[in-house]
């Protein structure tokens, strides 16, 4: 009879340093954040593509990002900063930001680690599709 | 010496008919819309998986791509519905909507034809990166 280790199963490897990405100032000020400060954050898997998640950063989340090289967002519903993976070890390190043409958009392509980047437990928050015949 | 038909290179191909996506009225209630009746949506080239475009949708213009198989957005600066490609041939036909787990996000897999996605005349409106030496 085999025995799992369940400390082995359950622990969260630890984080390693992201690479930071050199913004110019120019680029900085494209950015168009809308009226409550924030800016919609698209997250994609850099090795799959598969689109992940959505979510949105103000300045200091952007900044925040591009300094650690992980991803941060700006909680709407909670008013506040938080660092993907922080507790579930769920992270995404950051390989590219775009911005798009009107700069009211981001586009991050990331390393997603752990079990992917829903809360659901889902690998991507988008597993439901329209007509679908549901199980 | 070869000579190019100018009408050859600069006309536009007719649209052919989407494919119409029969969602159930659960499915659409899933769909949270903002205070302004928006929800954003990304649109993702099904063959290729690079991320196009961001736009918003209201409950109108996603009861249009559904039906028509085709994309439709609203725009907030004009305030007005307006179907991708209509006039540039760079039309989006549907292959599938997806909404994420809180119902806020949308993400469309599409056939992408003309140019491309953005307005400028890049395939992608994610065409800058941060960091990236400028030329």
């Amino acid at each position: 009879m085999t025995t799992t280790d369940p400390a082995a199963t359950s622990s969260i490897p630890p984080a390693h340093a992201g690479v930071p990405i050199h913004a110019t100032s120019e680029q900085l000020d494209s950015v168009k954040y809308d009226g409550s400060g924030l800016v919609v954050a698209i997250v994609q898997e850099v090795g799959t593509r598969e689109v992940l998640m959505v979510a949105y950063m103000d300045r200091e989340a952007l900044r925040r990002t591009l300094e650690s090289g992980r991803t941060w967002f700006y909680s709407r519903s909670r008013q506040e900063y938080w660092q993907k993976g922080e507790t579930s070890g769920d992270r995404q390190y950051v390989e590219k930001i775009s911005y798009d043409c009107d700069g009211d958009a981001l586009l991050l392509q990331v390393h997603q680690e752990g079990r992917g980047a829903c809360h659901t437990g889902a690998y991507s928050c988008f597993y439901r599709d329209f007509g679908e015949v549901q199980a």
